[in-house]
């Protein structure tokens, strides 16, 4: 059993899918439960899916394991939690988690076949997160934030061949502008090309853009959420 | 080893009694290392009991064990730990839980008999919490909070049939007394069956009625605390 | 694998390297990672290290390491992690947590010869921490915050025969001067000599005095940060 993360912020699919997602390519394949379900105990979908590369993930049908079952391999089989032999009577109403998820994902790692657990859904029935899309102009770019870290960077909906096609390469200046408030970033590669205190534009660990305050809280300085809209500026040397 | 939580308040021996009583029911019979221990260095014992059920409990006594031994089965046992040479000298007066505890439930874990680590306790001398009941007026019920998880859904020292006795049923309206403030709260099975934003008195999933604000934070909204009492109100309709 | 915290405060490297120190006496010999790492991506080298009593270290060369092996029979051989066969490439200039640190700890612990992992630095060459000393007067000492766990007591680089010494003993009332706040403690050796919201002076279970509030949070109360200085005196009874 490897632990991920119990840090996801209550009821933000978003930023569940996202941790999922990244985290994946340095997990072994295996069972990959995952539960951010606001939705428990009314008609979303109890789900386990497999995926192409032979792994399997079991949560709710919220878009939650989409993200990442399409970033390895995409979907080949997916059915709803629905057997009463793989959950743990009686369910309780609002937690799933403990009474249809983790139970499955035990079963599955057991060697039960994916097909005992319930009726197939077809593909194209799976809930899908709608993921914003980045929106371009002439040296600006329109941004919105994917998650936020705990050390409070936020990561954007964005990679650096984007921030590049709209001119800002490392070492540019940039304007943030994040509701009413401006802010003046660099981009840079790293933290140590910065002073303290810096605001950062840089290709986060997952090869996302992310904007942080170096050895700071760019989230709390900010005042941003989880799908807010960010818009960056080119600024002319 | 299960790490059940780290999550418990400081000092919030109540809140740590049910959440251990809470999730035994999920944990396979062994030995159970509980430590909230504002009394660490005082006169209250550490202890370890053997319950009814063959599971063995190792904590303060001040009431964190009892919850949940008397939920499973009963005390059949209990020792005072006082035995050196099941403890880590120098013990430190005010980190029992690495100097006392953790050490006796390993030797616990590894078969050392419950005898072997000091005298017997007799059960009438073991501390206990005073838990509060709840008092029931004509379509009103005056109820104390257990306590508040991380999603800020407050448990209540009430069960469903409690509620149904004051007349507050599924779709019933409630006036929730917090202090001096007021609210409107819908009792519900599941969040799915009312608005975001929505306060919701539902059974939780270790049958106590709580109360929380749909996608939201109700303690931080009420801002109650562990111990408070709330006044609930059946609304006429 | 044993966890020991994720509890560290961001780029807080001496709270860090404390912590690390405090714990390995309660670990078994064996490969300790830790990574606290503000100048990520920057010129700091990823440092691997063996200590006189065999364990080894992997982390950053920003001094999160030393205080722990200074403690622990000291460095015995240092090198750079420089080989790009035991790291995961490509290496995010961000995240060498997981692409360099993490890898270079496993292959240790799988039997990979230190010096297979890149040049060897001389021991004078190691980052330092600067560890503050505190200061003596009469009757009175001025210490500093190494760390604030997280029930919000407050260590101090200081020891209890040091407080002995300018006459700070069990049971003396001391000032504590936070900035330009004025508090009265209590010098006591377990919370349970004192009053709930008391403010105790105590050797903790590092063998560190520490300040906290009984059954409060003294970082809060006092507004006190890591590395800032306190200004404790002996008041006459």
């Amino acid at each position: 059993m490897i632990d991920i993360t119990h840090g996801i912020a209550p009821t933000n699919v978003l930023q569940g899918a996202f941790v999922l997602a990244n985290t994946l390519p340095y997990m072994p394949v295996g069972v990959h439960l995952a539960v951010v379900d606001p939705g428990v105990g009314g008609d979303r979908k109890p789900l386990a899916l497999r995926g192409g590369d032979g792994r399997l993930y079991v949560g709710p049908d919220n878009g939650l394991l989409l993200v990442a079952a399409e970033r390895h391999g995409g979907v080949e089989a997916a059915v709803e939690l629905a057997e009463p032999a793989y959950r743990l009577e009686p369910v309780a109403r609002t937690f799933h988690g403990r009474d249809i998820f983790a139970p499955a994902a035990a079963h599955l790692a057991a060697g039960v076949e994916l097909a005992a657990f319930g009726p197939p859904v077809p593909s194209a029935d799976l809930v899908r997160l709608e993921l914003p899309a980045p929106e371009f102009g002439t040296r600006r770019v329109r941004a919105t934030v994917l998650y936020v870290d705990r050390f409070g960077n936020v990561q954007l909906n964005l990679t650096r061949a984007e921030l590049d096609q709209v001119g800002i390469e490392p070492g540019s200046q940039v304007e943030v502008e994040a509701g009413f408030e401006r802010y003046f970033a660099i981009a840079a590669a790293t933290f140590a090309e910065v002073r303290a205190g810096d605001i950062v534009l840089y290709e986060d660990a997952y090869r996302n853009v992310a904007l942080a305050i170096n050895q700071g809280n760019a989230a709390e300085m900010f005042g941003v959420v989880v799908g807010q809209e960010l818009r960056l500026t080119a600024i002319d040397a």
